[in-house]
Order: structure tokens, then C-alpha cells, then sequence
């Protein structure tokens, strides 16, 4: 087979990246090694940047985004008792969307299908070749049939574990990396939402954040033990610890019910320079991981495949390889940024085993300080809702 | 000997206090450990938040500050062979005064002497009684003559080490520390200032930072080991030192020369919740210390002395002991927020023992979210020139 651009993952990034291509007659072929339907039930983060809009209305998905979405004027934030909330529209000029990351990959199928864009699902031993030739080519097995295609580019939305990353020689990449020394217990519950924006909590018993799909789906998180495992964590228990961690005035309005998902998500920091190695190029989790808060994971990999986006469609339209030869360092300085962000974000409000009282007045002064300050307010806005392209 | 406020310590703060109180024609003693030449002797940091001027103003002192202080508009910060600045005026309304804390001492003594103030020297063994009654006294030794003075409050601007903080019971006051691992080289040397305004250094060798007292003194100071000692370092190494630190493009404008003054301070966080027990009001290091990033010392101080006076005002005027009774809180407020200031730079711009690859791209981000973006900017700058009181 053969095709202008090879992506490997059928996750948001490769499905968006694919897509958008395909809107301006760019051909693409996407390899996933799992099933659709196990892609699909996936369950992550549901806030939107703009930046994340504004590319699914590029790709011509953004109809039920639009129907189904919340628009997020704003955040609350609360330490102990008190809580504030910091206004999107006011300070950056531009709200968030809250919606799912699955329905944003279900509308990008939909799309794809839609349009008849080549997707194979459950592929084997996907291996990248000559990508430091004009002439790169990547080869897999599927239901037991060895595949080869070849293409101008490869884009390595694969993920964490995937094989892009690891092609790049080591001697070519460095990795940085910081591990949290806790995890994320988050569950899904079909209750209405303690509220209607989401509340970050800073604790004495450690971090929560009170979350939503829609007016009856709710999606909460404590910080737990990196050790402990779902198991560990009855429903009655995750409630009563979720209570702790609120506003007394928030645990009024606390709607409890059975959870429907359960799982711990461990938090890393991750970078990854370079992002491009002659053909290929990372993007989203492959080349970088944040940690949950502030919800930067897919709003980072959307701005990467902007960037690589635009990077093609000048190659293709007059071959100009400007973009794609200083994409690492775009996108790169924009992920610096997030990671930033999301380290802050985290550090700001989780408990760590070796904090000490001073650390934790740090944090409750920084509060007071971004509760105080419009300039804090703002910086946090801006970052929040999308740091521009 | 009676009096209505008797101030434990004569540097710069229980000297302004002094004065501002004899300004409403409320009676202090100042009782003094060391001789006023020792005092004067002490070089401290050197940039006045408007607040402190505005006090220095109303205490009748400013004259000089206002002919021979520097009017600072921005500082600026670089990282590696990266530079750009923050405009003070711009984002917080205001600029800073560059201006010796010795100078400042100075000029209180001149006043507090020209008013006929007392002011006591080498006093010893001063102790703090009653302070939990109406009737609180103090008594010293001095030259061999034991004394005793009554008064209705006492000020502790004892600093650090002084008797104050150690006469509240450790049952009512909890304290919170952070030893930084490094400590501050500083030289002052007959030099022009490599820059009109002040440098702020993020390096691969650590921090440096150029600052001044005026056309022809330098203040140098590089981040070292908290094991070395001044005779350690040469004036050579120190110069050589500070140019690795620095952009090539300033080091180009370095003039060097002898250094006539070589010390080391080390760096600490620390906060005295409370600062007030009964009569006694503890006011600057007494009951707080930062590390010197962003020349919090002398400024933290002052606006402690500004919420006593004016507690002290309303006492003496009406009786009112409300903003006696509020003092604790409404210092600490502030007090808290400043110590995270000066937190956050100390920690934006070392290199620590434990820094890890990730924690220094952290830095890096952080300075061109700052370089990059206006509210960051307003946010640092409003911390810089002084948060309101």
C-alpha cells in the first residue's frame, strides 16, 4: 500500500491529524493495535481547550461538540472552607468546553468512516523503516496477513508505549521525566454534579477534583496512594473521602450514588526532545505525558497536531519544508509551557509525603495570593484555557 | 522609667516605628544590644517597596532617599545567554527605590536623635515581664547599671535571635522553617554597576545577581555552597564565577575590580505564627525571615511596622484595641504572601542539590511563561513593588 502520511494510533491525535489532512486531499492511513470499541471505551479527561474547538470545527466534527458540550465560563477552587472561583471569559478572553475525550474520538470515527479514510485496527508488530530516507516505509501484521506502506511521513500518535518513540535512536532523543509520588482514584456515577463548574480542592487529606460529563454524569477524583488499587476504595469509603476533602458547604449539595467506573491513574510528568526525527514525528502522548490536572493531555496533543498539520499542508501545497524543520522547536515551546502548567497546577494542590508545614503554607499562601491577585488570576486563566498556538 | 511603647532592638524597624510614633506624640524607648556604630556597620539589601517610602515620608526622613535613591522602573532576568525585563511602572503602578538599608538606619537615627529620642546601647540582658497583664516592664542591664522600664506595649524589632519571639511560650507560637542547601556570596566593590537596573541570573552554575548602591558601588552576589566560607574566594574566582553566570552580552560590560566587603548569608524561609502574645507585638525578622531574593527583608518589616503604628494610633487616640486585637492576622496575611514570593523566586532561579533535569526545564519554562506573558509579568511585578497593606 502507499500513502502521503503513515499514522500510528487510532487515538484522538492520529484520528484528528487524519482527518484534517483529508480536508485539504491529503491521504492518510491509520494503524491501531487495538480494537475501535476498546479505543472507544477508554475513559480520560473532558475539558477542551479553544485551540481543541477550533480544530475539530477545521475537521468538520464539531456538530455534536456544539449540541452536547458545556461551556465553562470559570473554575472553582477551594483550600480547607474556602473556595473562589477564577473567571475564563474574563481574563483570557475565551471560555472551555467540557466534553468527553471519548465522544471527541467517537465524532472523529464517525467522520472517517464517513468519509471512507483508511483505518486497520489490531495491528501487530508495527516497525518503522528508513525514516531518514525520502523513501520511508512502515510495515505490520494484521489478522496473521504481513502489511507494508509506504509514505512521505510518518506521525507517531501511538502513545506512551508506542513503537514511534522508541525508533528514534537514544543517542537522538533525551527524556525528562518526573514521577508523582501518588495516583488519581477517579470514579464515574450517575449523579448530577455537586456543581456546575468544576472544583479543584487543596486538602489537608490531599487533592480532589469534582468533575462532570453532563447533568447527570459525574466524575470525581481523590488523590490516593500511588500503592492502593481500586479494590481498596468501597464506594462508601471514595464518598466519605471525597467529603473530607470538600467544602462543608459544597458536601450539602453532594449527590452520592453507585460508581460505574473506577480506576487509579498514576501522574507523570514527561518530555521528550526531539519530536521529530527526519520522517517521523510525535505527537500527543508519545512524545509527552502531563499530569491530570488541568486537563492538559489531549489539549497538548491537539496543539502538536496543529502545528504538524500545518507543517503538511505547506509541504504539499508548495514544498516548503520550513514548518516541518522547525516543528520539534514549535511545538516543543508550547509543551514546555503545559507541562509547566500542569506541574504547577499539581504542585499547587496535592498533598506530598515530603511536604513539610512550610511547604503546606506555601501552598495555601499561593491561593490566598491567586484568590487575591488578578494578574495571578489571569496568568492561571490563560494557561488554562490554552496557551495560543 | 516609664514609657508608652518600649521597642526591643534599633535597627531599622523599632527606629521607624519610633519615629512614626513620635510623630502622634506617642513616647518609645528603644533598647539597643550592640553600639549604633555596629548597627551602622551592618550592609543589608538595598530596594525600598513605595510602602516603606511612603512610611519613611510620613516618619519625616525621606529626604535624603528621595535625592540620592535610585528609581527603579523594571528588573531584569536572564537565563543562560537569555535576558528580558519586567517593567515595574507598567504593570504595578509603581516603580522601587534603590536605596543601602544602611542609609535608612542612618537617617532614622539622625531623625530619632534630632527629636531627642531615646534610644539605649549596649544594653544586656534585656527581659520581657507582665506582658499578659496591663502593666508590662522591661528590664536591662546597661554598663553595669540594672534598669526597668514600664509601658503600656512592647515592640519586639529584636530580629531573629532576639529575646521577643523566645518570651512567648512555645505552647503559643508555632514556627515554620525552610533551610535553602546554598547560601549568597556577596562583594561590594568601587565599581560601576554592570547595568543600570538589577540583574536576577538563572545559570547552569546557579544564580547570580548584579545589583548596586549607586554610579560607582557595585553589589555582586553568586549562589555557593552553604560550606564554603568568604576565604574561599578570591576576587578573582569571584569575578569568574559571576561571568559564567551571566549573558556574554553583559559580561561584556563587567568592570571588575577589588572587592571592599566579602560575606556569605545563608537562606531561610521562616514564620512565628503569632506575632502577637498579649503586650508584646513582634514586628521584621523577630518573627519572620525570607532568603533575599527580591529584597523582601527590610520591605516585610516595614509593613509590619505599618499595621502596629496604626493599631498603636487608634489606641492612643480612641482606645479602640481593635486593630490591636486584629495585628496577628492582618501581619500575617501579608507576611504569608510575601514569604511565598520570595519562596517562589529563590526557587525559580537556583539550582538545587536535588534538582533534577525535569526541575530545571521547569525553571527554564517558567522564565519564558514570564518572558512571554503579560499577567505573569503584572503578577511578579505587583509582588516586587509590594503587595498592597
Amino acid at each position: 500500500m502507499k500513502t502521503q502520511v503513515c499514522i500510528i494510533g487510532g487515538g484522538p491525535s492520529g484520528l484528528l491529524l487524519s482527518q484534517l489532512l483529508h480536508t485539504r486531499g491529503i491521504d492518510s492511513i491509520v494503524l491501531e493495535r487495538k480494537t475501535k470499541q476498546y479505543v472507544l471505551s477508554r475513559i480520560r479527561a473532558g475539558v477542551l481547550e479553544q485551540g481543541l474547538v477550533d480544530l475539530m470545527e477545521q475537521a468538520g466534527c464539531a456538530d455534536r461538540l456544539h449540541a452536547e458540550g458545556f461551556v465553562h465560563d470559570g473554575t472553582l477552587i477551594s483550600y480547607g472552607q474556602e473556595m473562589f472561583r477564577v473567571d475564563f471569559t474574563e481574563h483570557a478572553g475565551r471560555p472551555v468546553v467540557v466534553y468527553g475525550q471519548t465522544e471527541v474520538t467517537a465524532d472523529l470515527y464517525a467522520a472517517r468512516e464517513a468519509a471512507g479514510g483508511a483505518i486497520e485496527f489490531e495491528v501487530e508488530d508495527v516497525e518503522l523503516h528508513d525514516l531518514d530516507t525520502d523513501a520511508p516505509y512502515v510495515t505490520y501484521r494484521v489478522h496473521g496477513d504481513d502489511r507494508r506502506i509506504d509514505c512521505d511521513f510518518v506521525a507517531g500518535c501511538d502513545g506512551f508505549h508506542g513503537v514511534s518513540r522508541k525508533t528514534i535512536p537514544t543517542k537522538d532523543r533525551k527524556e525528562f521525566e518526573k514521577v508523582y509520588p501518588f495516583g488519581w482514584l477517579g470514579i464515574l456515577s450517575e449523579t448530577p454534579p455537586v456543581n456546575d463548574e468544576l472544583i479543584y480542592a487543596n486538602s489537608p487529606s490531599g487533592f480532589a477534583l469534582c468533575s462532570m460529563r453532563n447533568d447527570n454524569l459525574s466524575r470525581y477524583y481523590i488523590q490516593v496512594s500511588m500503592y492502593d488499587s481500586p479494590e481498596d476504595w468501597s464506594d462508601a469509603q471514595f464518598w466519605a473521602e471525597l467529603k473530607r476533602r470538600l467544602p462543608a458547604d459544597q458536601v450539602g449539595n453532594l449527590v452520592t450514588g453507585p460508581s460505574i467506573e473506577k480506576s487509579i491513574a498514576p501522574l507523570r510528568s514527561f518530555v521528550c526532545e526531539t519530536m521529530r526525527w527526519h520522517r517521523l514525528f510525535l505527537c500527543g502522548d508519545a512524545a509527552h505525558i502531563v499530569p491530570p490536572t488541568g486537563a492538559k493531555g489531549l489539549n497538548s496533543a491537539a496543539s502538536d497536531v496543529h502545528y504538524l498539520f500545518e507543517a503538511l499542508c505547506d509541504f504539499y501545497k508548495g514544498g516548503s519544508t520550513a514548518r516541518i524543520d522547525a516543528y520539534a522547536q514549535t511545538a516543543l515551546a508550547r509543551i514546555w509551557k503545559v507541562s509547566r502548567f500542569s506541574w504547577w497546577m499539581s504542585s499547587l494542590l496535592h498533598r506530598f509525603p515530603e511536604q513539610s508545614e512550610f511547604d503546606s503554607r506555601m501552598q495555601i499562601a499561593e491561593l490566598e495570593f491567586l484568590r487575591s491577585n488578578r494578574a495571578a488570576q489571569a496568568a492561571m486563566a490563560q494557561n488554562y484555557v490554552g496557551l495560543p498556538y
